[in-house]
């Protein structure tokens, strides 16, 4: 059986590009047979960037909200607040004693920031961000830790943190996780082409009022080919974007549109608007429904899953606790 | 009212010097009016330099011990184990968010630890050393921190970490602690006259049993005036070592024996022994006591003051949750 871990950054709400490209993919992954998905928002990882505490709460809500609208099953998996479990922290303090400075030195993404931003400007809140991931992951002996290729690094210091404690006590106090790269991972355009992201302000937000959701969707760049001569789909961003959440009928209609000629990108951003409200319209009021002031059903949920994470990672921290001398 | 926190480091069975040195003069400062002490087990810490978790229970044991033996009050103050309030390390988290990478690359004591066993030997714990310090003191709105003036820059980085804190959320959510530089500190010699620590190996464990620590103390090093001669008490190590302990009656007198001549080291140790043996004869049997098995006093001394603790620590950490968003 394979325990699944997936923290979730929780900078932003949500957004199509997240939803498409990751979000979808981990809820599958988790519906597959044998496997048990642990999922976390990464709220503690969240203070070495984002420093406001009511954006960061609005955030995590609207995280949480997005994952249950989408259909994550809590009843199987677990989904909690990482900042709610303490092991998180204790963990990642034990472990900070068996990770020698020149391998966080050495971390790409350490490395990127410090040239970037200058040395001074970077926290070692960010600098031992690589030893917190190891405490998330080892907390629940995950065995299989879905990254991307640029997180790869990351889970060989876990594997390797993981093993200087092994090594000392001479016991196997952690499970040594699996990275599953996913070669195949989608980028998602943005609405100018570029990767949807939140820092090019260039996504697609789905769960905001529909008016305002079209007026995004207008907004998609196109070319300047006159209405009534045929265009290229694959191209055209409004086009793969609409692909990427219509049937192969819907999407094969479109191109025999964008071919035919007499379809102009304005017919193609009103379908795409359509078809985004129609096919997320369960998830878009459940997600309303959640986010509602006065519904404490999100509060509830995370809170029977950080009991049920506590009841694993408590298992390991006596571990650790155990042989380290804590207890 | 000034409330004094102090931490002890655990990495070995108090001796003499300590006693002398650190613990006696903190339990008077204690019992001054108006002076509450926070006294804390430095465990956490100690992972950065001590692994084996048995030698860590035997330490952190007999550290409590020796505290409660030489009439530590823990009605009026607070003892506690570091690791058994986990909020140190959740705040310690945070603190990390908010320390500058430079900040702790300029910290002398990281500094020398890497020249003198180079960097990789060094861990990521022992680099962010300086912020679990300032977790420990800010957690319990410390306003007196007694330091050596070795430690002071670290309490300049706490004051520092817990400014960029009130800084950036607008309010006093840490109380910005003092230094209480003591430029008196008492350095007692070992029995080989350096400076008398576990290091050195040149300790006097007052605690061991009497036939052995007769034959620590015949082992303190001497000159060879012959028996018959006066000698100068002034540059010999048993003399400063009885004087620190005995009356300056007892002191006057030995020092006429030297000084007369036909009194010789052999003499001076012997009463050095008899003199430790009475002088602390209260001290070694409530710590034979407190140490035996099956006695649970310690361990319901500790607990009990971890109660305490985390009773002042958990409102300052909701404190800092609810600025940063955590709550």
């Amino acid at each position: 059986m394979a325990r699944i871990l997936t923290g979730i950054q929780s900078s932003g709400r949500p957004h199509l590009g997240n939803i498409l490209g990751a979000i979808l993919p981990a809820i599958n992954l988790s519906k597959e047979a044998g496997n048990e998905s642990f999922l976390f928002i990464a709220d503690l990882h969240s203070l070495t960037t984002l420093r406001d505490g009511t954006a960061r709460r609005e955030y995590v809500r609207a995280i949480a909200a997005t994952w249950l609208a989408f259909g994550y099953d809590t009843v199987k998996n677990t989904l909690w607040r990482q900042s709610r479990v303490v092991e998180h922290s204790e963990l990642y303090w034990y472990l900070n004693c068996f990770t020698p400075v020149p391998m966080l030195d050495n971390a790409t993404s350490y490395k990127d920031k410090a040239d970037k931003l200058g040395k001074s400007a970077v926290s070692s809140g960010l600098f031992t961000y690589p030893v917190l991931q190891a405490a998330d992951i080892l907390l629940y002996d995950a065995n299989l830790v879905p990254v991307g290729k640029d997180q790869r690094q990351h889970l060989e210091m876990t594997r390797d943190i993981a093993s200087a404690v092994n090594n000392q006590y001479g016991t196997e106090v952690f499970v040594l996780p699996e990275a599953r790269i996913d070669e195949r991972i989608m980028t998602i355009p943005g609405i100018d082409g570029a990767k949807m992201s939140k820092s090019y302000n260039n996504y697609i937000d789905i769960f905001q009022p529909a008016n305002e959701l079209y007026k995004v969707v207008k907004k998609i760049k196109s070319d300047s080919t006159p209405l009534e001569e045929p265009k290229n789909p694959d191209t055209d961003i409004t086009f793969q974007l609409y692909a990427l959440i219509a049937s192969a009928e819907q999407t094969a209609e479109m191109r025999r549109n964008y071919e035919a000629g007499g379809y102009g990108y304005g017919h193609a951003k009103k379908a795409l608007y359509e078809l985004l409200v129609e096919r997320f319209a369960t998830e878009r009021e459940r997600f309303a429904e959640l986010m509602a002031e006065g519904n404490d059903e999100l509060e509830r949920e995370l809170t029977a899953g950080e009991e049920k994470a506590r009841a694993v990672a408590s298992q390991t921290i006596q571990r650790v606790r155990a042989v380290m001398g804590f207890s």
